[in-house]
């Protein structure tokens, strides 16, 4: 792979002055690895706009300007998914290391052209897959590498409020994302998805699914469940990875107690064990075991995945959220909308998804 | 329907001095409607036990005594499912009104016997769906009957922490229960459920499911999810009733706040028509509308039910939740069971249901 | 002290069928040390529908036919806290222990006389100080006893609610003492509050303090805050107990995390020592260590209570919330009544306090 | 007053690049209102760092220099309190309008000299109360405004988490003047504090408070208590405001629902006009009418405080939290430090306070 001379700041511009950009110029500017030569967007003057009136950066909506620079090393893509395809192939074709807002693609196939083409030139091809990145789920990859929680068991993620409803993508490929990415970017490399289903229902007549539920047989019999939905009056993002050991919740709306570990808290006990009372008390006990929450600092997990995309770039080396776990995050969702279209059906997944 | 003097306690023996039991064995005691005669089970420690030393009410081990009893006129069954079709027969052919622990019985065909045996004989058959007599319960089917929320779009239901993992039947059958007695309490007459979809994990190895989740097709095109699990430390018993004037947050755990209305908090809105500042506005604006939490009053919903049973035995006229609310049950758990057994397959429910 | 044979249930009358009354009553018929005998009120009416129409217990409007019955050994006062001592005094006479709800008595004096009268016949004499016995305090004594917090630095007490305003008593009388009784409690014997400050108000024009504040000065420089309130549409019972090693917050209303210990999270830098950098970080960062929630076992703390009495009874050995604590608690009271009638002055407590 | 022209946005200078001044800085660039000239540090490199390497915003350790600056119409002072009276000085002499962070000046006195010069030279002096512009607290206002709570009974605010221990400040001048600023924002003009009194603690050894309780009388007859900790593990920032009417509760930490208003839940009754069953049923009761709670937008506190500096500048006429109103919050500061120091007297404030 191509790497970067680590002394100088990789030149870099974000393309695309939406909902997220702004997000990535920010943290471009915060970052002493990067130096944010242009913001790109075919209306310049929302990319002013985005820039304020008191900033230094480059303005151009054409996008061949900024890739033909050459102090411009590697872009940052906060386009539409339907746009990600041609921009990021022009970008590498131009020899830029490209990161991508999630998802990596509008579909499998073209996902799979941008990961080849970053393979074949040797470039970083990065997906922001932001949650990965906060402390909550980078301590969370940690325990369960290290064996904290035992073997998985199951993972039930919610993750509802209410949402811009969009016009051109369900809510199973707007939120569902992050949890998959998560899933991915968590799971030990031995425990794979190998199959989904997926069911929706599209309340308010918006001609997509509003709510939905997505269902994932891990390879080793464990289960996952993933609750989007753009309708709820209440912000709910909470995970629960239950493990044969322990069991974590992960609150992400509790800043003071993002993570609580629970030793586990049940055993397969015959009720005729049991007297009437042991029963009872079984019953109505809340948990059999203390709780943990460590300590998190708080860290914006942008500027953590902008770290990443530098040391990628320097060293050569893939990112932890690379073009293949972006991959990967497309096939689930492809085998999601196809349950989804089948009324719920269970999809299998590829060997390439579990290899 | 046999009907019952109102000027005159009912005569009524609780069968089964287990878990819930003694939660009956208090309410008829407290109730002015009632004289509790016996309290019958096969182990009378036990039941002398649960009625301390202090009682004068009757223990028993032979249920053919209690039945004999012609003060005895009506009986309450809380011994385990696999003994409801005996029990329950026996009591019925002795002419006693009969009110049984959920599930009303351990099969369709087993409860579809008693309903049957009941009409027959013109007596009262009702089912402890204890949730359904809970003020929170019982004000959301009025302010769904009252159209209040609107048309349903979708119901998304919550019931898990930890639980002894049970001997004989897996958590759907244990407290999925729960949530579709709900569901059928207070959906209108025109909206039914037409199928259902289950997926199940069992987590730790305990030869049935200990983690599931149902998905039930709507009549009218909405969704109602279930989730129940006997693993989660946390304790979660919360219920999302999304409609389309108003959605609907029941957190059964928050006493001074268990039931939440929302005024409808999105709009189709096609992203063109925004500009980007109203497009982030919508998006980090949890909620466009205001809130109100009625008062509830806090009544013990068993005080509510053994009234109703008395309201039914005394007029004649079914219980809110008669037999054939616990057949519906029970045909959705059926259903639910042959999913679970197949991988999830959708499974229709008979006509007899949505008749 | 007299003590009592432990082979036998100690005959025991409940005095006052009330409120409290109901309580004392289930929980000594269900504790195997006692034997109920009477429930006593001169509204016989009410105590028969306290007992239920199903109870062996013996009724009576007659205190002196209830002292006179040889089988009683024990009593429990619940009656209002201006009979407690005439009440108290003639069981003490007849030569029964002598159990009274909170407070001891209405007055530091009455109190007094009842704590020697009960010395003078070597009979027990308890203070129904029902939180010191639930898990949670129970717990909290043991970690202050082991060191666990280090030095206690500071005590924040808030319970606040709806609450009926009582015709005779202010909100200090009804509630504070909870507060003062676990303060009393769980503080090391070096520990002793030396004064005490009250601001308080009449919001409603209820003719007494419906919401006050109470500061309490002790011995090693820490100081203790209550916070009492009829008028609180939301119900908060949390007390934090600041040490110098670690922090314990204790949310009453959160069965499934009653206590939280945090490791210290905060030291006296100068900011001068740090960089800006560093200076954020400690600010936005919420805790600097972890938090470990204790499990605890879920049990009413009123059968714990019952069986101290009889501990006590039998073994002739003080209880843990004996006479003497009712007595300062009062104290406490008293002075923190004086200080509210005095404008908020702070009052020193006598010697016999610290003593 | 010295007006602005409306139709060129004012030119300002941000004096002090610590903890606050980088918030200024964006919020000055976000508003077109505003032409963000300086950013004045004596520590230039803190300066450019706070701007980043993309910023056309000057910057200068010489105060003089920026005061030269014709373009500068106007400065806001984020630098430690002991220097806002001679930096403030020195602006308003130089004719700029000048907005000063909380609090206002070190002392009453000094405060006083720069309310008295702003006078003088008819420019706009501003204290940067920045909760008295967050959305809830504007509404506060105007429910007590228009009478929606009925007359105030009581406040109890709390503002506590783990706060750096500042050097020169204790907890009450580092945290209380959020609290008596929003008290004084929102209070009607009619209902005035005419007296406080302080309990403090330095349970660390910090050499100043770092735990304190203020408590006010108000001219109604209302008390007023504030509750500030650098000590607690765990953040709480909740306001209760007790009316005759409603009683509302903000909690800021809940961005879902962070005020809720409740009917009046309690009422002054004669336990012997209730029986048994209604006096239990009302405390038992968690509150006895609705509550609701109202939407909000979400909007950066700081952005409208700038726009109101805009708006007093221009309009000539005094900021919703001008010079006065941070005088009233040094009286009440000072006062609760004498307090502190005499250990918890109540003192009365001055007439000025009240007229």
């Amino acid at each position: 792979m191509t790497s970067h001379a680590p002394d100088e700041p990789i030149g870099v511009a974000v393309i695309g002055a939406g909902y997220w950009g702004p997000n990535l110029v920010r943290n471009f500017q915060g970052s002493p690895a990067f130096h944010l030569r242009w913001l790109c967007d075919l209306d310049v003057d929302r990319a002013r706009k985005v820039l304020g009136g008191y900033s230094t950066v480059g303005v151009s909506a054409d996008l061949d300007e900024v890739l033909a620079d050459p102090g411009v090393h590697a872009v940052a893509i906060a386009t539409p998914a339907g746009s990600h395809l041609p921009v990021a192939l022009a970008a590498l074709r131009a020899g830029k290391h490209v990161l991508v807002e999630k998802p990596l693609a509008a579909t499998f196939e073209e996902g799979r052209q941008l990961v080849d083409e970053a393979d074949r030139r040797g470039l970083t091809l990065m997906c922001d897959h932001t949650y990965c990145y906060t402390p909550a789920v980078l301590r969370i990859r940690d325990l369960l590498a290290a064996g904290e929680l035992g073997e998985l068991h199951f993972l039930d993620s919610v993750r509802i409020n209410l949402g811009l409803v969009q016009r051109d993508i369900d809510v199973v490929w707007d939120l569902a994302p992050h949890d998959l990415s998560i899933l991915d970017f968590v799971l030990p490399p031995a425990v794979r998805p190998i199959a989904v289903a997926a069911h929706g229902a599209d309340g308010i007549g918006a001609g997509r699914a509003c709510v939905a539920y997505l269902t994932l047989q891990l390879s080793n019999g464990a289960i996952a469940h993933i609750h989007v939905n753009w309708l709820s009056p209440v912000k709910v993002r909470t995970a629960i990875f239950g493990g044969s050991k322990r069991t974590l919740v992960w609150d992400d709306l509790n800043p003071s107690q993002r993570l609580s570990i629970y030793d586990r808290g049940v055993d397969v006990a015959s009720p005729e064990e049991l007297g009437d009372e042991q029963r009872r008390d079984i019953l109505v006990s809340y948990r059999s075991g203390d709780m943990v929450a460590p300590a998190l600092t708080e860290r914006e997990a942008l500027r953590t995945m902008v770290e990443e995309y530098a040391r990628a770039i320097t060293t050569g080396t893939p990112a932890l959220t690379d073009g293949r776990s972006g991959l990967r995050v497309l096939e689930l969702l492809q085998a999601a909308s196809r349950s989804l279209a089948e009324g719920g059906t269970m999809i299998k997944l590829s060997e390439g998804h579990t290899a």
